[in-house]
């Protein structure tokens, strides 16, 4: 009889995880990524963002088939048609999926296998703020609260524990909760 | 002869917008707003969120005709199968829109016709941080940069104000640039 070792645990491949591990501690310059967007504004708040390209492990990534395009907008209140959801929206998306993503690459790592990963994001804006109004508000949210729920095969105390380390390990939480140097300049075509 | 008062400038309904800012004025209670999402795990890298409901103006807003689904995932570098854009970019996403977003909005208010607003962003990381390798690199983008290129029928310096105005009033842009409270809690199914 032969053993055979599980590599893929909730969709991840773990041989390659180690792996990528391994060949960055070997070659740290192979974590050197770059990540980006391109985006046009087409009528009032519907504006369209093109993501392909990326620099990664000293080059530049060709493996994507196609670019993916992403629409926002607002709602009738905030003076948009829907053209897709807003902007401040796209930022719980982006906190959620990273959170959820850390914590199922995490539980594979750990030979968890997850069966269910759920959260819920709320973000509080007093838009006085954003609308130039008064001062006394911050432009953006002024908390978020992220509630998951989740489900596998280990003691809750572990499940927690996964939790726990996502947030400590999350690009996107890090980014959201700490805030990151930006740079704007504009040239007038 | 009659005048008439153009009121949809850059696809916004200015008069809209300057009976929004003095309902706020008259009523500071409309402009506590909450936005959501949700987001569920699928495999891997893979996850999907859903946007529709928010709280604006006093009331649950009914306004959306349907929800919006946005699927995020991980280039194959990153153990994934391109399922959508990565979290991360999804963050540069948000920013884009939102400067946008508020870019436009702002020449409206200011009498500006635009003819173009484009914008690339970039972010670097060293996913040394997330990956969880070495605690001399933070998680997320040590600095994002964003370049726009924007024109309409105004000279150069009110177009370079108005991206100025823009980056000061973003609710994306403020949440990204100076970090918000973010609490996380977990229910173990």
């Amino acid at each position: 009889m032969s053993t055979t070792t599980e590599t893929i645990r909730n969709g991840v491949d773990t041989a390659q995880l180690y792996g990528t591990l391994d060949a960055i501690k070997a070659d740290p310059e192979l974590a050197r990524f770059q990540f980006r967007a391109r985006n046009r504004w087409i009528e009032g708040a519907h504006n369209r963002t093109t993501i392909r390209d990326f620099y990664a492990a000293k080059q530049e990534d060709t493996s994507r088939a196609g670019e993916f395009v992403i629409d926002a907008g607002e709602p009738a209140i905030l003076l948009g048609s829907d053209t897709g959801p807003n902007p401040a929206e796209y930022l719980l998306h982006a906190l959620a999926a990273c959170l959820t993503t850390s914590i199922v690459y995490i539980a594979a790592a750990r030979g968890v296998h997850l069966t269910e990963v759920e959260s819920t994001l709320e973000g509080d804006m007093d838009v006085q703020g954003a609308l130039g109004l008064s001062d006394d508000y911050r432009n953006g949210f002024e908390q978020i609260r992220v509630s998951f729920r989740i489900a596998g095969d280990a003691p809750a105390e572990k499940l927690r524990e996964i939790v726990d380390r996502a947030q400590r390990r999350s690009a996107v939480f890090d980014m959201v909760a700490h805030g990151v140097p930006v740079t704007v300049d504009a040239t007038v075509a």
